[in-house]
């Protein structure tokens, strides 16, 4: 496994979707004050090309310079708020998830699962 | 902004990408030992199901346990290899961008870019 690529691709992923999050927050502004530009945005955002982030604003720049501008401003923002909190969440809701994915499928292995209230219900009978 | 919910859901794209990657390194290895699972695999994850990770690990752990059992680990493995770099790196790169990003839609809109060295040919040949 090539770590460094990973961590250069996963960055590249959250940045682009930092863009992603700050296009939403700008829409949603937009729609309290002026709506008709919400709307252009969401079009012109929904065309699939924030999969990437860089191309997405380099072609908003191109299209509307100021909505590009301010989602620039806003996903810096986002950055400064979110980023710190991710490592430990992610890492221990990974760690987690693994958890119950494991105990969900043993518990299917041995034939628990949906009908662990019914075995009970027979368990407390036959006592 | 709600940041809070901002934060989960950007926690959720990341452990699904983290997933995605984990799933992409178990296919390379297995390309080595086992290319008729190998093929397997990439088949069965190509099939967009990734965009939620724990939905994928889900439907695989009932379609073959053991391939289910190997990706969650490597997705804990590249969690704690990976997450520590990123707040950092993806902040500075959100910085980095949006610095470039200005400052070429600047060059363009005072009429540089393409035609800078044009211009510089011009002055020189008028000096």
């Amino acid at each position: 496994m090539d770590i460094k690529s990973i961590v250069k691709r996963t960055g590249q992923t959250l940045s682009s979707y930092l863009t992603y999050e700050a296009m939403r927050a700008v829409v949603d502004q937009l729609r309290e004050t002026d709506p008709p530009r919400a709307h252009w945005l969401a079009s012109f955002s929904s065309s699939g090309n924030l999969q990437d982030g860089e191309a997405y604003l380099q072609e908003l720049l191109r299209a509307n310079r100021d909505l590009a501008f301010r989602i620039m401003t806003v996903r810096q923002h986002l950055a400064e708020e979110v980023l710190d909190f991710l490592p430990e969440r992610v890492g221990a809701a990974i760690a987690e998830a693994n958890l119950k994915l494991r105990c969900a499928h043993l518990e299917q292995a041995v034939g628990w699962g949906e009908d662990r209230g019914r075995d009970f219900k027979e368990r407390d009978a036959q006592a």
